[in-house]
């Protein structure tokens, strides 16, 4: 029988995609274990990038740095390559994205640090443990500033998520404060229109296609529903790509990097 | 009637400073306001430091970076003055301390990044709101490697604390979860020695001067007591020294920059 994703261990999920044999997205993969968003850019660019993570750290978590050149993340993940082991890459040259592949060896550079910022998919597997009943619903760009560091700043993106009563929203933002190594809590919670994002008040589910990333159209909101967004990783990807940098490399939006560490074992309590 | 520090807002402190009227130590100071520890470094020593404390948030927890050149932590407490608003300065070249200040007017550079660590004192009093009985013994050394970085490794620098009953421990690993900004919860509960710490084991409490720092002969634990030790600010300065920088300047001891933001402000839950 053969296991599905979400049964495989993360070395061998890994290797599934070092071998070309997994494009696809990563949201399923390898129960309880967290995955990493990855910005990856020349060392030039790296103290202002660790600054602005510090500063904002609800959309950018910071759970790995690589030093220059070394493709491996030693504290999350020994044993993979970020030159191979995501499903799919975007690279952009000056801000502006010039390639898709599905390894990045060519672009390699011993000047690249890699940046591993925790994801959402890692506390859905929380939520679900708990029973707390939601639909992820996409990701935005919120109306919310972060704050500036060197050449970089920015809207925060937010993934939004509907619970289907106050019980399991305030569920998961118990569950969630517990993460801040994948996003904490969220950043807002009601009416979205406070922060940018008009798609479904009053609810009319035509608009659904506000959503900016991968929403999907088959989700609607339903009366009762309560909205809630968290700091998305992707706020990194369009922050940077404002400041071009000759070279930035992240992951394919739904190609995340699954890391050896138990989304638990990031927890704080 | 004149007000005793711990009455003064964190504003009316920091002038006094300022005017040369308080060198004392700032435990005590604005009740409630979290202090900080200030490491301030060139700035082609700032990345290397930043991964550093992102690798080791226990002792160093990062709560505002300066601009390069720029003496005001605008995060925290804008009005401050990082070069005048600490009460004592530990000025060190090449790792060797060349002189202790009572501001830095003298030594500041444009390309001087200051970093804001969170410093223990300032959960203490979240502690006692709480109840919890216990005592402060003193900085210690212990053998816990930190994580490298860079230049710069070493050992952890921990503070000491001794609590009356095990449920004071416990509600005090509670507390300080709340507050990963000011250390989070203890590295290491119970016996000293699994942590390099052999002052008062067995209770033995003429070993008590081992304490590396500034602990006082006049606490000698108690049977019964628990020990508990948290990350500590002063391992920055333990590592940067050893790093021998050619210029590096640190708080005094006991002489922290207590900022505009209540500890409960920096609380995640």
């Amino acid at each position: 029988m053969k296991l599905s994703e979400a049964e495989l261990a993360p070395r061998d999920f890994r290797s599934m995609i070092r071998r070309g044999e997994w494009t696809r997205e990563t949201t399923m993969a390898c129960r309880g274990y967290a995955q990493a968003n990855v910005t990856i850019l020349p060392k030039n660019y790296a103290y202002d990038f660790l600054v602005f993570c510090n500063r904002n750290q609800r959309p950018c978590p910071v759970i790995d740095i690589t030093e220059a050149g070394d493709p491996h993340p030693r504290r999350v993940a020994p044993e993979a390559d970020l030159r191979t082991d995501l499903g799919r890459y975007k690279v952009f040259k000056d801000g502006e994205l010039v390639a898709e592949p599905t390894d990045i060896k060519d672009y390699w550079q011993d000047d690249l640090v890699g940046f591993l910022i925790g994801c959402s998919f890692s506390f859905e597997w929380l939520l679900r443990a708990a029973n707390v009943k939601f639909r992820y619903i996409g990701v935005f760009i919120s109306n919310i500033q972060c704050e500036p560091a060197g050449c970089f700043s920015g809207h925060m993106v937010v993934t939004g998520r509907l619970f289907e009563s106050a019980y399991d929203a305030i569920r998961a933002i118990q569950i969630t404060t517990r993460c801040p190594a994948v996003h904490g809590p969220p950043v807002h919670v009601g009416d979205p229109a406070i922060i940018g994002i008009n798609f479904f008040y009053p609810y009319n589910s035509k608009d659904i296609s506000q959503a900016d990333f991968d929403a999907r159209s088959d989700i609607a909101p339903q009366p009762g529903e309560i909205a809630m967004f968290w700091g998305c990783g992707i706020t990194t990807e369009m922050t940077v790509k404002k400041a071009k940098p000759p070279l930035m490399i992240t992951q394919g939006d739904v190609n995340l990097l699954v890391t050896d560490r138990l989304t638990e074992e990031l927890a704080i309590l």
